[in-house]
């Protein structure tokens, strides 16, 4: 078994890595320190996991909150819901929640354990790629705003995340791949060797070999813990992990949350990201083909929008969270990969950079 | 110019408490770090005073939320008009917010701050005598749930509280009777002092004599500064300003939040939690009635209830957060004036207390 911990303190915490997890209950009960528990999940990962919990419901005081499956779930109605069962079940401060599923479960239960009775312990079990490598890691939770993605949330670290390998080979196709997406910009934004190692074995990867998908993990997590060490609530390095992200997250909001995974969204954001470093800075046309490339290995493309399109894609990067001067971005660019850094440019540059693109 | 400083390593802030502090901006813009001002208050409060606040709109990019008075409308409902707004101008990580209102408002604005993009700055400028000398100070922030007071939230500290005496001249009898009735409550948990001083000069008080008032709120500021900054997230000692509370609590949800305030019902709650202290512990009949006969004075009685009532209380009292182990309640209970310590009841001791009462 493989163990990242995630350096910050007293809220310190491991990430267990490795096939077989789901199937040793002690792995997640040494992280529950009282009797009550209550499983956080939604309707798809339920039938397929909240089985392999079942020794919770034998040992303790035990009670699950089964939410809809998808991104546009991902609100505040959400959250009243779990609000709601938790009251029900008179669950005191001592109440740990379990967050299984992927990224919208883990986010979302994040938040509830954030700011149910001022704060509850949590664990994460993240049963997708994408949030075995990135959301379950850091303590970033929130929910959505209509108008903008993850507006509302706190910094909030769980006790632990247990990475159980086995649950990837039942992701979808679609799933699977919207998670490499947010590997492949680990090695873009911090570790050109990882780039190189992800170019040279993506067939194997594509094929979803076990070998390979626990190097990939634990890599990914090693390089998100690194960076989340050094900068817990995002004062400065900590942004760099948005490479691709304010382009993705106004794709997110302009194709609707339900119709684009967030995955998708940033590999096609991290594409215009990759010509942005071009265009706006240092990156060389080698480089950024090489990224492109990648992920169109992944079967990603950057889109065909009207005028029209992009100036609303722009008024939602607009609203994005990075923005400090108003009419100004923060672009994550690169100067090479596994080399990254902010630049603000304007609302005018980038405009003129999206229809040239 | 009286300043009580709440000591918190970085998180410190300072606590102004004087006559005339609203027409001294500098005392408030010295906490704004950007151009982005918005200030949050309901319809009664924004009609006396947020003329006083209109060198901001000049001074600043400003915009203001007014919500409707009353603490059922501390909501998650009310929370998402909050965000609506914020979102609809733009507002980034550089806002501050102004919570200009009693208790309801700071609490609200306290977790929308803490909220919005994970986190932005928040001052207080507490309009109530309850809000200057309690909630406003310490960092809770919340809103209620239709089934249990307070029950989501986050420690969330502010920049600076601003307290300005002459505010409370507007204050109907009913706000300031409730707001002494947790100045009294730092008597009976903190200071036997304290509580002797309020005691002597109760009439001048119920005067609203100005210069009882400052020693009033600076004393009663300086008792939770000292609690908090010993615990902030209420390990322990903090619980002690619960003093009242858990019968409080109960019976606001009880009467419904509408037509009780809270200061009342800690009022009601503090003389169950007198005669409380006689029957499970050691407080001398003599000092449970030096309280009773205080709060008297300030016109509160404890309501009869019925057998029916009384078991509706209990109920609503086990979904209180402090509760640790499920059937057994957490109480406040004084051994002597100034000296408070918790013990733990379980419910049946609680209903045969109650129905001796």
């Amino acid at each position: 078994m493989q163990v990242v911990t995630v350096g910050l303190g007293e809220r310190s915490y491991p990430i267990y890595i490795a096939k077989g997890l789901l199937s040793k209950p002690e792995i997640l009960t040494q992280h529950i320190k009282s009797n009550d528990v209550v499983v956080i999940s939604n309707a798809t990962i339920a039938e397929l996991y909240l089985e392999k919990l079942q020794f919770l419901r034998e040992e303790y005081n035990y009670d699950e909150i089964i939410l809809p499956d998808g991104e546009q779930y991902k609100t505040l109605a959400s959250l009243e819901i779990i609000f709601d069962g938790l009251i029900q079940n008179n669950c005191s401060r001592k109440t740990t929640l379990i967050a299984l599923g992927g990224g919208v479960i883990g986010d979302i239960t994040g938040f509830a354990a954030a700011c149910y009775q001022r704060g509850i312990n949590f664990i994460q079990v993240p049963t997708t790629l994408l949030a075995q490598v990135d959301s379950s890691v850091g303590g970033k939770t929130a929910v959505n705003h209509p108008h903008a993605k993850n507006m509302i949330g706190a910094f909030y670290q769980p006790q632990a995340v247990i990475a159980d390998i086995d649950v990837l080979q039942t992701l979808s196709k679609r799933q699977y791949l919207a998670g490499l997406a947010e590997v492949i910009k680990y090695g873009c934004i911090y570790d050109a060797e990882f780039f190189t190692w992800l170019d040279i074995n993506i067939d194997e990867i594509l094929q979803c070999d076990t070998r390979y998908l626990i190097t990939l993990v634990q890599r990914s997590c090693k390089i998100k813990a690194a960076i989340v060490s050094q900068d817990e609530t995002e004062q400065g390095l900590r942004a760099i992990l948005n490479f691709g992200h304010t382009f993705g997250h106004a794709l997110e909001v302009f194709h609707g949350y339900e119709n684009i995974l967030h995955g998708e969204a940033v590999a096609e954001g991290m594409m215009m990201a990759a010509y942005a470093s071009q265009y706006f800075g240092t990156l060389s046309n080698a480089e950024s083909q090489r990224i492109v490339k990648l992920l169109e290995k992944l079967n990603y493309t950057i889109r065909k929008y009207s005028a029209i399109d992009l100036e609303k894609i722009i008024q939602t990067m607009l609203k994005d969270k990075k923005i400090e001067i108003p009419g100004q971005l923060r672009l994550v660019l690169l100067n090479k990969i596994g080399d990254a850094y902010i630049k603000t440019v304007s609302t005018e540059m980038i405009s003129d950079f999206l229809s040239n693109l």
